[in-house]
């Protein structure tokens, strides 16, 4: 299977999670009118079991095209990357179809964009693009098992737009 | 007053708040070998009447020497500033002493380091420098009074490092 890396938008993404940028208009203005508050464009969630936490995560690069044959998924919480690094990267997501990925999905985040991957949509490992990338992660930090993987029965080849 | 802006270290800005960056050693390997997570590394805070989410603030950009009239402080939650463009930025900060700053610190974050200040440490505008500055911000949701604003007796004027 073949699929194309398509540029990032909230409204394409908009059934996997939400994207973090200044795309749409700001809600708010504060600081005496310096500072535009897009205000509360995520959808955290986290089982009572757990709390979220911020993390740093650090990730060699990789380049398209690219084989992806294995995905997963955080089925206790939602998972939020905002890059630190300047490099874009590739988000690969599928949604779920009763406990196995549907129809894989790949986009680009650019430089100044963040995603935050919704409970228990089905993706792929953090993939910077280009250079190594710095991220921090905001996903839930707690007891047991937050982490399902599935192996595609045939892998997946991402490729770049033409 | 003056207060001469030093570089940000986690060291440093320990009583105010985490430094998120990758500066320490990674507390563990993922994504088979390729991603080290610097694993929770912020404190966060919220009251039981609010909740965490994820904003963007897009600010104007400010310049040193810079006059600092005026702090604020969150009593019911902590925020995280994380920068999605890549300037470095202007953090000041005083710890409270009897419900007013404290001493002001001056720090200069560099592009890829993240902050979060704990709950109720007094601190200034979010002051990009040099550019306009795009931020993920990770900071309490929900109703009621989060912000106290202090006028300074006398102003603080932060210069950069001769």
């Amino acid at each position: 299977m073949r699929v194309t890396a398509v540029p990032l938008t909230a409204q394409a993404f908009t059934s996997f999670g939400d994207v973090l940028d200044d795309a749409a208009s700001p809600d708010y203005v504060i600081n005496d009118g310096a500072c535009a508050r897009h205000h509360d464009r995520a959808r955290l969630e986290v089982d009572s079991a757990g709390r979220l936490g911020i993390s740093v995560f650090v990730s060699r690069c990789y380049t398209l095209p690219l084989t992806v044959d294995t995905l997963e998924r955080h089925p206790l919480g939602s998972q939020a990357f905002i890059p630190l690094s300047r490099e874009p990267y590739l988000v690969v997501v599928a949604p779920d179809e009763g406990d196995r990925p549907g129809s894989v999905q790949a986009f680009v985040a650019s430089s100044g964009q963040g995603v935050n991957l919704h409970k228990g949509i089905w993706h792929g490992v953090l993939t910077p693009l280009g250079n190594d990338g710095h991220f921090a992660v905001v996903d839930r930090i707690g007891p047991g098992e937050n982490c399902d993987v599935y192996r595609l029965n045939s892998p997946c080849i991402v490729e770049a737009l033409p």
